[in-house]
Protein backbone atom coordinates (compact mmCIF):
# COMPACT_ATOMS: atom_id res chain seq x y z
CA UNK A 1 0.00 0.00 0.00
CA UNK A 2 2.79 2.32 -0.07
CA UNK A 3 3.12 4.94 -2.80
CA UNK A 4 7.15 5.65 -4.42
CA UNK A 5 7.47 9.35 -4.65
CA UNK A 6 9.84 11.20 -7.26
CA UNK A 7 12.59 10.61 -4.90
CA UNK A 8 12.47 7.11 -4.42
CA UNK A 9 11.24 7.42 -0.61
CA UNK A 10 7.84 5.60 0.34
CA UNK A 11 5.64 8.81 1.20
CA UNK A 12 3.14 6.54 2.59
CA UNK A 13 5.38 4.67 4.74
CA UNK A 14 2.65 3.47 7.41
CA UNK A 15 4.52 4.17 9.82
CA UNK A 16 2.91 5.72 13.10
CA UNK A 17 2.57 9.24 13.11
CA UNK A 18 4.65 11.32 15.68
CA UNK A 19 3.08 14.89 16.11
CA UNK A 20 -0.41 14.25 17.24
CA UNK A 21 -2.06 13.97 13.50
CA UNK A 22 -4.31 11.10 13.53
CA UNK A 23 -3.46 8.03 11.01
CA UNK A 24 -5.42 5.05 10.54
CA UNK A 25 -5.85 2.33 8.13
CA UNK A 26 -9.36 3.25 6.56
CA UNK A 27 -7.86 3.28 2.72
CA UNK A 28 -10.89 3.62 0.18
CA UNK A 29 -11.57 0.93 -2.13
CA UNK A 30 -11.03 3.02 -5.45
CA UNK A 31 -7.98 4.18 -3.86
CA UNK A 32 -6.12 0.77 -3.23
CA UNK A 33 -7.72 0.30 -7.15
CA UNK A 34 -5.71 3.08 -7.82
CA UNK A 35 -2.66 2.17 -6.49
CA UNK A 36 -2.61 -1.10 -8.54
CA UNK A 37 -3.48 1.16 -11.64
CA UNK A 38 -0.58 2.67 -11.02
CA UNK A 39 1.68 0.13 -10.47
CA UNK A 40 0.76 -0.84 -13.83
CA UNK A 41 1.04 2.20 -15.73
CA UNK A 42 4.70 2.82 -14.18
CA UNK A 43 5.32 -0.91 -15.61
CA UNK A 44 4.40 0.61 -19.38
CA UNK A 45 5.88 2.98 -21.67
CA UNK A 46 3.96 6.24 -23.06
CA UNK A 47 1.70 5.80 -25.72
CA UNK A 48 0.90 2.00 -24.90
CA UNK A 49 -2.32 0.72 -24.22
CA UNK A 50 -4.24 0.30 -21.29
CA UNK A 51 -6.28 -3.19 -21.05
CA UNK A 52 -9.96 -2.79 -21.36
CA UNK A 53 -12.29 -1.45 -18.07
CA UNK A 54 -13.70 -5.66 -18.30
CA UNK A 55 -10.14 -6.82 -18.54
CA UNK A 56 -9.06 -4.73 -15.20
CA UNK A 57 -11.98 -5.48 -12.98
CA UNK A 58 -11.24 -8.81 -13.21
CA UNK A 59 -7.62 -8.66 -12.95
CA UNK A 60 -8.00 -6.45 -9.72
CA UNK A 61 -10.92 -8.10 -8.61
CA UNK A 62 -13.09 -4.72 -7.98
CA UNK A 63 -16.15 -3.64 -9.28
CA UNK A 64 -16.47 -2.06 -12.81
CA UNK A 65 -17.27 1.79 -11.00
CA UNK A 66 -13.97 1.65 -8.29
CA UNK A 67 -12.51 0.84 -11.43
CA UNK A 68 -13.71 3.60 -12.93
CA UNK A 69 -12.97 6.15 -10.59
CA UNK A 70 -9.46 5.14 -10.54
CA UNK A 71 -9.05 5.61 -14.54
CA UNK A 72 -10.89 8.82 -13.96
CA UNK A 73 -8.62 9.90 -11.33
CA UNK A 74 -5.29 8.70 -13.39
CA UNK A 75 -6.66 10.52 -16.51
CA UNK A 76 -7.60 14.03 -14.20
CA UNK A 77 -3.90 13.90 -13.30
CA UNK A 78 -2.76 13.41 -16.65
CA UNK A 79 -0.94 10.16 -16.01
CA UNK A 80 -3.50 8.70 -18.69
CA UNK A 81 -5.04 10.17 -21.92
CA UNK A 82 -8.42 8.88 -23.80
CA UNK A 83 -7.27 7.99 -27.52
CA UNK A 84 -9.92 6.90 -29.86
CA UNK A 85 -11.69 4.34 -27.69
CA UNK A 86 -8.81 3.31 -25.60
CA UNK A 87 -6.58 4.66 -22.85
CA UNK A 88 -2.99 5.04 -23.41
CA UNK A 89 -0.16 5.84 -20.87
CA UNK A 90 0.42 9.37 -20.94
CA UNK A 91 4.00 11.32 -21.85
CA UNK A 92 5.34 14.09 -19.22
CA UNK A 93 3.56 17.22 -18.76
CA UNK A 94 4.97 20.01 -20.46
CA UNK A 95 7.00 22.23 -18.35
CA UNK A 96 6.14 26.14 -19.62
CA UNK A 97 8.86 28.34 -18.26
CA UNK A 98 7.08 31.55 -16.16
CA UNK A 99 9.32 34.23 -18.27
CA UNK A 100 9.08 36.69 -20.05
CA UNK A 101 8.68 34.91 -23.60
CA UNK A 102 5.39 34.08 -24.97
CA UNK A 103 3.13 31.09 -25.10
CA UNK A 104 4.54 30.52 -28.57
CA UNK A 105 8.34 30.77 -27.33
CA UNK A 106 7.43 28.40 -24.89
CA UNK A 107 6.08 25.59 -26.27
CA UNK A 108 8.66 25.50 -29.91
CA UNK A 109 11.38 25.29 -26.97
CA UNK A 110 9.68 21.86 -26.01
CA UNK A 111 9.62 21.11 -29.51
CA UNK A 112 6.24 21.55 -30.42
CA UNK A 113 4.26 23.24 -32.68
CA UNK A 114 1.95 26.17 -31.29
CA UNK A 115 -0.93 27.07 -32.69
CA UNK A 116 -3.70 29.09 -31.69
CA UNK A 117 -7.33 29.73 -32.82
CA UNK A 118 -9.55 32.82 -32.24
CA UNK A 119 -12.90 32.43 -30.18
CA UNK A 120 -13.84 36.15 -29.80
CA UNK A 121 -12.62 39.29 -30.84
CA UNK A 122 -14.20 42.49 -30.03
CA UNK A 123 -13.80 45.98 -28.03
CA UNK A 124 -16.13 46.49 -25.04
CA UNK A 125 -16.04 49.70 -22.67
CA UNK A 126 -13.61 49.35 -19.95
CA UNK A 127 -15.08 48.60 -16.49
CA UNK A 128 -13.98 50.18 -13.82
CA UNK A 129 -11.35 46.99 -12.15
CA UNK A 130 -9.85 46.84 -15.51
CA UNK A 131 -9.84 50.59 -16.24
CA UNK A 132 -7.32 50.76 -13.10
CA UNK A 133 -5.19 47.68 -13.50
CA UNK A 134 -4.54 48.77 -17.07
CA UNK A 135 -4.61 52.66 -16.05
CA UNK A 136 -7.63 53.32 -18.46
CA UNK A 137 -10.53 55.50 -18.27
CA UNK A 138 -13.57 53.19 -17.34
CA UNK A 139 -15.79 53.32 -20.54
CA UNK A 140 -13.03 53.27 -22.60
CA UNK A 141 -12.91 50.84 -26.17
CA UNK A 142 -10.81 47.84 -24.45
CA UNK A 143 -10.32 44.84 -27.27
CA UNK A 144 -11.64 41.16 -25.51
CA UNK A 145 -9.53 38.65 -27.81
CA UNK A 146 -9.91 34.95 -27.13
CA UNK A 147 -7.93 32.46 -28.20
CA UNK A 148 -8.00 28.62 -28.02
CA UNK A 149 -3.91 27.33 -27.63
CA UNK A 150 -2.88 24.46 -29.25
CA UNK A 151 0.44 22.34 -29.11
CA UNK A 152 0.91 20.26 -32.24
CA UNK A 153 -2.67 18.87 -32.69
CA UNK A 154 -3.79 18.89 -29.26
CA UNK A 155 -5.85 21.92 -27.61
CA UNK A 156 -4.45 22.81 -24.32
CA UNK A 157 -5.57 26.22 -23.17
CA UNK A 158 -7.69 29.29 -23.20
CA UNK A 159 -6.30 32.46 -23.46
CA UNK A 160 -8.01 35.87 -23.06
CA UNK A 161 -6.13 39.36 -23.39
CA UNK A 162 -7.33 42.89 -22.39
CA UNK A 163 -5.56 45.82 -24.06
CA UNK A 164 -7.11 49.14 -24.70
CA UNK A 165 -8.34 50.02 -28.24
CA UNK A 166 -6.52 53.43 -28.32
CA UNK A 167 -2.88 51.37 -27.92
CA UNK A 168 -3.74 48.93 -30.62
CA UNK A 169 -6.30 50.15 -33.02
CA UNK A 170 -5.67 47.93 -35.75
CA UNK A 171 -5.86 44.31 -33.84
CA UNK A 172 -8.81 43.06 -35.46
CA UNK A 173 -7.70 44.15 -39.11
CA UNK A 174 -3.70 43.99 -38.85
CA UNK A 175 -3.16 41.08 -36.70
CA UNK A 176 -3.21 37.32 -37.19
CA UNK A 177 -4.81 35.52 -34.50
CA UNK A 178 -2.63 32.56 -35.31
CA UNK A 179 0.51 33.74 -34.44
CA UNK A 180 2.46 35.48 -31.41
CA UNK A 181 0.43 38.63 -30.04
CA UNK A 182 3.93 40.06 -28.54
CA UNK A 183 5.40 39.85 -31.49
CA UNK A 184 2.87 41.60 -32.94
CA UNK A 185 3.10 44.13 -30.30
CA UNK A 186 6.94 44.71 -31.03
CA UNK A 187 7.10 44.55 -34.52
CA UNK A 188 4.16 46.49 -35.63
CA UNK A 189 2.81 48.57 -32.99
CA UNK A 190 6.29 49.14 -30.85
CA UNK A 191 5.48 48.47 -28.06
CA UNK A 192 8.50 46.69 -25.72
CA UNK A 193 7.63 44.13 -23.00
CA UNK A 194 9.87 44.77 -20.05
CA UNK A 195 7.62 43.35 -17.05
CA UNK A 196 5.13 41.57 -15.61
CA UNK A 197 3.12 40.36 -12.33
CA UNK A 198 1.55 37.05 -12.62
CA UNK A 199 -0.37 35.70 -10.02
CA UNK A 200 -1.16 31.17 -10.70
CA UNK A 201 -3.99 29.45 -9.12
CA UNK A 202 -5.83 26.46 -9.48
CA UNK A 203 -9.40 26.57 -10.63
CA UNK A 204 -12.11 24.10 -12.75
CA UNK A 205 -13.09 24.14 -16.07
CA UNK A 206 -16.52 25.74 -16.33
CA UNK A 207 -18.40 23.45 -18.84
CA UNK A 208 -17.74 26.43 -21.80
CA UNK A 209 -14.02 26.31 -21.10
CA UNK A 210 -14.24 22.50 -21.43
CA UNK A 211 -16.05 22.73 -24.40
CA UNK A 212 -13.47 24.83 -26.24
CA UNK A 213 -10.37 22.97 -24.59
CA UNK A 214 -11.96 19.53 -25.19
CA UNK A 215 -11.23 18.58 -21.80
CA UNK A 216 -13.53 16.55 -19.09
CA UNK A 217 -16.11 19.09 -17.13
CA UNK A 218 -14.00 19.68 -13.79
CA UNK A 219 -10.73 18.91 -14.97
CA UNK A 220 -8.64 20.82 -12.35
CA UNK A 221 -7.01 23.75 -14.59
CA UNK A 222 -3.79 26.01 -13.89
CA UNK A 223 -4.86 29.66 -14.33
CA UNK A 224 -2.53 32.40 -14.50
CA UNK A 225 -3.56 35.92 -14.22
CA UNK A 226 -0.95 38.52 -16.09
CA UNK A 227 -0.73 42.28 -15.92
CA UNK A 228 2.16 43.04 -18.43
CA UNK A 229 4.37 46.71 -18.45
CA UNK A 230 5.76 48.57 -21.57
CA UNK A 231 9.75 50.03 -20.86
CA UNK A 232 7.75 53.10 -19.86
CA UNK A 233 6.70 51.22 -17.05
CA UNK A 234 2.69 51.86 -18.22
CA UNK A 235 0.44 48.72 -18.00
CA UNK A 236 -0.48 47.89 -20.99
CA UNK A 237 -2.49 44.06 -21.22
CA UNK A 238 -4.09 42.08 -18.55
CA UNK A 239 -3.85 38.57 -19.86
CA UNK A 240 -6.15 35.42 -18.08
CA UNK A 241 -4.19 32.46 -19.29
CA UNK A 242 -5.80 28.91 -18.41
CA UNK A 243 -3.93 25.73 -19.08
CA UNK A 244 -5.23 22.13 -18.89
CA UNK A 245 -3.64 21.03 -15.16
CA UNK A 246 -3.06 17.57 -16.83
CA UNK A 247 -0.64 18.76 -19.70
CA UNK A 248 0.67 21.56 -18.31
CA UNK A 249 3.64 22.80 -15.24
CA UNK A 250 5.28 25.59 -14.81
CA UNK A 251 8.79 26.16 -14.18
CA UNK A 252 10.99 28.83 -12.47
CA UNK A 253 14.48 29.72 -11.26
CA UNK A 254 14.57 31.74 -7.93
CA UNK A 255 17.86 32.93 -7.70
CA UNK A 256 19.32 35.28 -4.79
CA UNK A 257 17.20 38.56 -4.80
CA UNK A 258 15.62 37.94 -1.97
CA UNK A 259 16.55 38.76 1.62
CA UNK A 260 18.05 35.34 2.19
CA UNK A 261 16.99 32.58 4.04
CA UNK A 262 13.61 33.07 6.80
CA UNK B 1 -26.45 32.99 -18.36
CA UNK B 2 -23.30 35.52 -18.69
CA UNK B 3 -20.09 35.07 -16.16
CA UNK B 4 -18.74 38.33 -15.33
CA UNK B 5 -15.15 37.96 -14.99
CA UNK B 6 -12.17 39.71 -12.77
CA UNK B 7 -12.09 42.22 -15.36
CA UNK B 8 -15.68 42.93 -15.36
CA UNK B 9 -16.20 41.80 -18.96
CA UNK B 10 -18.34 38.64 -19.17
CA UNK B 11 -16.70 35.89 -20.62
CA UNK B 12 -19.58 33.52 -21.21
CA UNK B 13 -20.83 36.07 -23.77
CA UNK B 14 -23.38 33.38 -26.04
CA UNK B 15 -22.00 34.95 -28.86
CA UNK B 16 -21.41 32.82 -32.08
CA UNK B 17 -17.81 31.60 -31.92
CA UNK B 18 -15.87 33.37 -35.39
CA UNK B 19 -13.36 30.18 -36.07
CA UNK B 20 -15.08 27.30 -35.77
CA UNK B 21 -14.66 25.63 -32.26
CA UNK B 22 -18.76 24.59 -31.78
CA UNK B 23 -20.29 26.34 -29.04
CA UNK B 24 -23.91 24.73 -28.45
CA UNK B 25 -26.59 25.64 -26.00
CA UNK B 26 -26.56 22.69 -23.49
CA UNK B 27 -25.15 23.56 -20.14
CA UNK B 28 -25.61 21.41 -17.55
CA UNK B 29 -28.14 21.69 -14.70
CA UNK B 30 -25.89 21.40 -12.27
CA UNK B 31 -24.23 24.62 -13.80
CA UNK B 32 -26.96 26.55 -14.26
CA UNK B 33 -27.30 26.34 -10.13
CA UNK B 34 -24.11 27.26 -10.05
CA UNK B 35 -24.06 30.23 -11.52
CA UNK B 36 -27.49 31.38 -9.38
CA UNK B 37 -25.44 30.24 -6.21
CA UNK B 38 -21.64 32.33 -7.25
CA UNK B 39 -24.79 35.31 -7.74
CA UNK B 40 -26.12 34.87 -4.31
CA UNK B 41 -22.44 34.29 -2.93
CA UNK B 42 -21.18 37.57 -4.80
CA UNK B 43 -23.39 39.84 -2.85
CA UNK B 44 -22.39 38.49 0.66
CA UNK B 45 -19.74 39.42 2.73
CA UNK B 46 -16.78 36.91 3.62
CA UNK B 47 -17.80 34.65 6.38
CA UNK B 48 -21.81 35.17 5.81
CA UNK B 49 -23.58 32.20 6.47
CA UNK B 50 -24.97 30.55 3.17
CA UNK B 51 -28.61 29.79 3.36
CA UNK B 52 -29.16 25.38 4.17
CA UNK B 53 -29.02 22.87 1.15
CA UNK B 54 -32.67 22.91 1.61
CA UNK B 55 -33.41 26.81 1.40
CA UNK B 56 -31.12 26.88 -1.78
CA UNK B 57 -33.07 23.61 -2.85
CA UNK B 58 -36.29 25.52 -2.41
CA UNK B 59 -35.11 29.04 -3.83
CA UNK B 60 -33.44 28.05 -7.27
CA UNK B 61 -36.43 25.09 -7.79
CA UNK B 62 -33.87 22.50 -8.16
CA UNK B 63 -32.54 19.13 -7.11
CA UNK B 64 -31.20 18.56 -3.64
CA UNK B 65 -28.30 16.51 -5.10
CA UNK B 66 -27.78 19.49 -8.08
CA UNK B 67 -27.48 21.97 -5.20
CA UNK B 68 -25.09 19.90 -3.28
CA UNK B 69 -22.64 19.67 -6.43
CA UNK B 70 -22.91 23.22 -7.04
CA UNK B 71 -21.87 23.72 -3.37
CA UNK B 72 -19.36 20.93 -3.80
CA UNK B 73 -17.84 23.34 -6.87
CA UNK B 74 -17.62 26.57 -5.25
CA UNK B 75 -15.57 24.62 -2.06
CA UNK B 76 -12.98 23.07 -4.17
CA UNK B 77 -12.21 26.69 -5.78
CA UNK B 78 -12.55 28.13 -2.15
CA UNK B 79 -15.32 30.42 -2.87
CA UNK B 80 -17.03 28.98 0.10
CA UNK B 81 -15.90 27.05 3.58
CA UNK B 82 -17.01 24.78 5.65
CA UNK B 83 -17.41 26.12 9.82
CA UNK B 84 -19.16 23.91 11.39
CA UNK B 85 -22.17 22.08 10.53
CA UNK B 86 -22.76 25.79 8.08
CA UNK B 87 -21.40 26.90 4.46
CA UNK B 88 -19.75 30.67 5.09
CA UNK B 89 -18.00 33.00 2.40
CA UNK B 90 -14.35 32.51 2.09
CA UNK B 91 -11.62 35.13 2.17
CA UNK B 92 -9.86 35.29 -1.14
CA UNK B 93 -6.76 32.83 -1.61
CA UNK B 94 -3.86 33.56 0.23
CA UNK B 95 -1.37 34.85 -2.17
CA UNK B 96 2.27 33.26 -1.45
CA UNK B 97 5.24 35.03 -3.18
CA UNK B 98 7.44 32.41 -5.48
CA UNK B 99 10.71 32.93 -4.20
CA UNK B 100 13.37 32.06 -2.11
CA UNK B 101 12.00 33.63 0.86
CA UNK B 102 10.72 30.91 2.87
CA UNK B 103 6.68 29.43 3.97
CA UNK B 104 7.45 31.13 7.13
CA UNK B 105 7.93 34.24 5.83
CA UNK B 106 5.55 34.32 2.93
CA UNK B 107 2.74 33.55 5.55
CA UNK B 108 3.58 36.25 7.95
CA UNK B 109 3.45 38.81 5.04
CA UNK B 110 0.30 38.39 4.74
CA UNK B 111 -0.21 38.97 8.44
CA UNK B 112 -1.02 35.14 9.19
CA UNK B 113 1.02 33.27 11.77
CA UNK B 114 2.84 30.14 10.22
CA UNK B 115 2.81 27.10 12.47
CA UNK B 116 4.16 23.35 11.09
CA UNK B 117 3.36 20.58 12.49
CA UNK B 118 6.50 17.62 12.47
CA UNK B 119 4.43 14.07 10.68
CA UNK B 120 7.82 12.09 10.05
CA UNK B 121 11.29 12.19 10.45
CA UNK B 122 13.96 9.67 9.46
CA UNK B 123 16.84 8.67 7.56
CA UNK B 124 16.68 6.56 4.34
CA UNK B 125 19.46 5.43 2.06
CA UNK B 126 19.07 7.35 -0.48
CA UNK B 127 17.64 6.20 -3.91
CA UNK B 128 18.98 6.50 -7.50
CA UNK B 129 16.81 9.22 -8.43
CA UNK B 130 17.05 11.75 -5.25
CA UNK B 131 21.26 10.91 -5.33
CA UNK B 132 21.19 12.44 -9.38
CA UNK B 133 19.35 15.34 -8.14
CA UNK B 134 21.01 16.16 -4.74
CA UNK B 135 24.42 15.07 -5.84
CA UNK B 136 25.02 12.48 -3.41
CA UNK B 137 25.91 8.58 -3.28
CA UNK B 138 23.02 6.15 -3.87
CA UNK B 139 22.65 4.79 -0.31
CA UNK B 140 24.31 7.18 1.70
CA UNK B 141 21.65 8.20 4.59
CA UNK B 142 19.15 10.96 3.90
CA UNK B 143 16.44 12.99 5.88
CA UNK B 144 13.26 12.97 4.99
CA UNK B 145 11.13 15.39 7.33
CA UNK B 146 7.54 15.60 6.44
CA UNK B 147 5.54 18.67 7.96
CA UNK B 148 1.99 19.70 7.82
CA UNK B 149 1.85 23.81 7.39
CA UNK B 150 -0.34 25.75 8.98
CA UNK B 151 -1.58 29.23 8.98
CA UNK B 152 -3.18 30.63 12.10
CA UNK B 153 -5.56 28.24 13.23
CA UNK B 154 -5.57 25.95 9.76
CA UNK B 155 -3.45 23.54 7.90
CA UNK B 156 -3.10 24.90 4.14
CA UNK B 157 -0.57 22.13 3.31
CA UNK B 158 2.10 19.47 3.29
CA UNK B 159 5.88 19.49 3.06
CA UNK B 160 8.07 16.85 2.62
CA UNK B 161 12.15 18.04 2.48
CA UNK B 162 14.86 15.64 1.77
CA UNK B 163 18.55 16.43 3.31
CA UNK B 164 21.78 14.62 3.32
CA UNK B 165 22.49 13.48 7.41
CA UNK B 166 25.76 14.60 6.37
CA UNK B 167 25.33 17.88 5.68
CA UNK B 168 22.93 18.20 8.88
CA UNK B 169 23.78 15.64 11.30
CA UNK B 170 21.87 16.84 14.29
CA UNK B 171 18.31 17.61 12.44
CA UNK B 172 16.75 14.78 14.74
CA UNK B 173 17.98 16.45 18.03
CA UNK B 174 18.89 20.06 17.14
CA UNK B 175 16.22 21.32 15.52
CA UNK B 176 12.57 22.49 16.48
CA UNK B 177 10.66 21.31 13.60
CA UNK B 178 7.70 24.29 14.45
CA UNK B 179 10.37 27.07 13.48
CA UNK B 180 12.08 27.42 9.70
CA UNK B 181 14.13 25.14 8.09
CA UNK B 182 15.78 27.96 6.53
CA UNK B 183 16.79 30.06 9.87
CA UNK B 184 17.90 26.72 11.10
CA UNK B 185 20.19 25.56 7.85
CA UNK B 186 21.37 29.49 7.74
CA UNK B 187 22.44 29.96 11.44
CA UNK B 188 23.26 26.64 12.97
CA UNK B 189 24.47 25.08 10.41
CA UNK B 190 25.65 28.21 7.67
CA UNK B 191 24.29 26.81 4.57
CA UNK B 192 23.50 29.24 2.50
CA UNK B 193 20.55 29.49 0.15
CA UNK B 194 21.47 30.78 -3.09
CA UNK B 195 19.34 29.65 -5.50
CA UNK B 196 16.48 26.80 -6.56
CA UNK B 197 14.62 25.54 -9.29
CA UNK B 198 10.81 25.36 -8.97
CA UNK B 199 8.30 23.19 -10.66
CA UNK B 200 4.73 23.64 -9.84
CA UNK B 201 2.11 21.62 -11.04
CA UNK B 202 -1.78 20.88 -9.63
CA UNK B 203 -2.82 17.26 -8.69
CA UNK B 204 -5.64 15.58 -6.69
CA UNK B 205 -5.28 15.09 -2.82
CA UNK B 206 -4.07 11.46 -2.68
CA UNK B 207 -6.92 10.50 0.54
CA UNK B 208 -3.34 9.88 3.28
CA UNK B 209 -2.81 13.94 2.41
CA UNK B 210 -6.27 14.85 2.94
CA UNK B 211 -6.58 13.35 5.86
CA UNK B 212 -3.74 15.21 7.22
CA UNK B 213 -4.63 18.26 5.46
CA UNK B 214 -7.69 18.05 6.62
CA UNK B 215 -9.01 18.81 2.79
CA UNK B 216 -12.10 17.29 0.82
CA UNK B 217 -10.38 14.11 -0.78
CA UNK B 218 -9.46 14.66 -4.50
CA UNK B 219 -9.44 18.83 -3.34
CA UNK B 220 -7.28 19.94 -6.43
CA UNK B 221 -4.09 20.59 -4.88
CA UNK B 222 -1.00 22.46 -5.97
CA UNK B 223 2.38 21.08 -5.93
CA UNK B 224 5.69 22.47 -6.05
CA UNK B 225 9.13 20.60 -6.50
CA UNK B 226 12.11 22.75 -5.47
CA UNK B 227 15.55 21.75 -5.52
CA UNK B 228 17.87 24.22 -3.76
CA UNK B 229 21.79 25.01 -4.23
CA UNK B 230 23.89 26.88 -1.97
CA UNK B 231 26.40 29.27 -2.58
CA UNK B 232 28.56 27.10 -3.97
CA UNK B 233 25.75 25.96 -6.41
CA UNK B 234 26.19 22.70 -4.99
CA UNK B 235 22.20 21.04 -4.20
CA UNK B 236 21.35 20.88 -0.93
CA UNK B 237 17.41 19.84 -0.98
CA UNK B 238 14.69 18.70 -2.44
CA UNK B 239 11.45 19.73 -1.36
CA UNK B 240 7.79 18.75 -2.61
CA UNK B 241 5.41 21.50 -1.30
CA UNK B 242 1.64 20.18 -1.51
CA UNK B 243 -0.46 23.82 -0.95
CA UNK B 244 -4.49 23.48 -0.39
CA UNK B 245 -5.86 25.22 -4.06
CA UNK B 246 -8.68 26.75 -2.46
CA UNK B 247 -6.95 28.56 -0.29
CA UNK B 248 -3.47 29.45 -2.05
CA UNK B 249 -2.12 31.49 -5.15
CA UNK B 250 1.28 31.93 -6.13
CA UNK B 251 2.89 35.27 -7.44
CA UNK B 252 6.02 35.98 -9.55
CA UNK B 253 7.21 39.35 -10.68
CA UNK B 254 8.68 38.71 -13.82
CA UNK B 255 11.52 41.30 -15.54
CA UNK B 256 13.41 42.06 -18.30
CA UNK B 257 15.81 39.36 -18.76
CA UNK B 258 14.44 37.42 -21.05
CA UNK B 259 14.68 37.97 -24.64
CA UNK B 260 12.06 40.50 -25.51
CA UNK B 261 9.06 39.59 -27.04
CA UNK B 262 8.59 36.44 -28.97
Amino acid sequence: MTRVSVTGIPQDSGAPVRAGVPEHGRVPKYYAVRILLTELVDGLEEGQTLPTERDLTERFGAARETVRQALRDLLLEGRLRRRGRGTVVAGPKLAQPLSLASYTEGVRRQGLRPGRTLVDLRSWPCPAALAEELDLSEGEPVWHMERVLWADDERVGLESTYVAVARVPGLSSDFDPDSSFYAFLHERVGITFADADERLETVLATPREALLVGTPPALPMLLIHRVSRDGNSRPFERVRSLYRGDRFSFTARLSGAGPGPA
